[in-house]
């Protein structure tokens, strides 16, 4: 089974990615364009997206992707992100001066690199500094990626969860030209849009409070050219099966002037202790 | 009067504080924990962060600063995001081979810069790849940056709006020691948590439909660590000092388990034909 990602062997995707399917090639795309239409193409039987990052904020390209697209979200995954200081095999801690990694990257673990005294230097990917840290042969170079990254490239981990925060997760979707049914534990996403009138987004949330259906996510998103027109997303718990969801849907359906369902798919659940259900 | 952003100077929060504010001194910081700490201490009047855009989402991190920090918010802009392609001088758009940037800005031009058929390059930031090609003197690559960026090197606009999605505006927020009280036309920003109990958000949103106030933004986050507990962030329109704003806020205490008013501020209004008011 092969499943697209965005980015270089290596990336937080891919190990997402891994730690969610079984048995699984991993093909790597340069652009979440690309990978939407790896997988509209059937060229990889799933896709494999970050749509919200607890500290960065949902990606609103990638919902774009999902509308563009007639693909079905069929899964989710959390990753708490742990960033790793990769060197050479034979580097030690103390000889390294200079980190490269993704600007994102190296923002999350800034006290860290102020604390170790280096300069950091900004490339393209995180997996990707791990590649060019091995072509450059720079000894007193570290790159910043993940545990995976250092493992793919045969290089040293020479810190563990260097993020200054570590409340840092990404969620991502797995993507398919085929629905899927859960029969429990489900979760659903929709996106729809709103004429502007008075209690109109309270009027929307009626039809899922007047059924009992839980929210887990809300956001508006302004459509840019249609003044006082906005996209909302919601996720809830339930699947589209289910006659209470169907008819919260078909009330919905009255208030919304668009309304799609991304998918219903099993909830990706966490041990409480650990953060995130 | 000095007002804080982070970056470097040419830095798109340089040119949206520039057409927001009349006569300042806009202060570049590294990052923006310093911005935030350049207002509390005084160093500086303002600060200018840029809270969400229209294709990467909320920035988190800055809503996190907020709450970190006892400072509020007293005006928003909105900026109209218009990347620049930029050479030396004497540079002509036919010579051009590499294209440097921060790597979101690269990302939006992908499509350009694919037609364009150049090689891009990663650094740190867009008004910083500027500095960085006038000091390396290349005259076959490019940078992409604001115009402005262009006119405080002395560079050449090889090419201006060369993102390939012109829906692409960033939402800045002045932030400030001193609160301000607009007459008219105002937004209110707050944040807020609830407990996990069934219609918990319906509820909380019914304090502002049952008095008609509009609501320009919401969107939850998920507590990490606190299993079902959420943030949430809304703006709506009207200021604290009106009587039935307060009552809107004493009534959404009643259900929330915090509840922080980050400041009543004069809405940026724009013309509507050109997009979002």
């Amino acid at each position: 089974m092969r499943v697209a990602f965005q980015g270089e062997p290596g990336a937080y995707s891919e190990e997402a990615g891994t730690a969610y399917f079984e048995d699984v090639e991993m093909v790597p795309y340069p652009s979440f364009e690309e990978v939407f239409e790896a997988v509209a193409s059937n060229a990889c039987r799933s896709g494999f997206i970050p749509i919200e990052n607890s500290l960065a904020g949902s990606i609103h390209q990638n919902y774009d992707l999902l509308l563009r697209h007639e693909l079905h979200i069929v899964g989710e995954h959390f990753l708490r992100v742990r960033h790793c200081l990769i060197g050479f095999p034979e580097a030690s801690l103390s000889e390294i001066k200079f980190v490269i990694s993704h600007p994102q990257a190296l923002s999350q673990c800034a006290e860290y690199l102020s604390e170790l005294g280096v300069n950091a230097d900004p490339v393209y990917d995180t997996a990707g500094s791990v590649k060019m840290l091995k072509e450059r042969r720079e000894p007193h170079t570290a790159a910043i990626a993940s545990k995976r990254a250092a493992h793919i490239y045969r290089m040293q981990v020479l810190e563990e969860g260097i993020e200054d925060n570590p409340q840092n997760y990404t969620r991502f979707l797995e993507i398919s030209t085929m629905p899927v049914s859960p029969e429990k534990n489900a979760k659903t996403s929709i996106v729809f849009s709103l004429e502007n009138q008075p209690g109109a987004l309270f009027k929307a949330l009626s039809v899922f409070a007047l059924r009992d259906l839980d929210l887990t996510k809300i956001e508006s998103r302004p459509l840019v050219g249609k003044p006082w027109e906005y996209l909302f997303y919601i996720d809830f718990l339930g699947t589209t099966e289910e006659a209470h969801t169907q008819r919260a849907l078909d009330h919905l359906r009255e208030y919304a002037v668009m309304l799609r369902v991304l998918g219903s798919y099993p909830r990706h659940l966490l041990d409480a202790s650990k953060g995130l259900v």
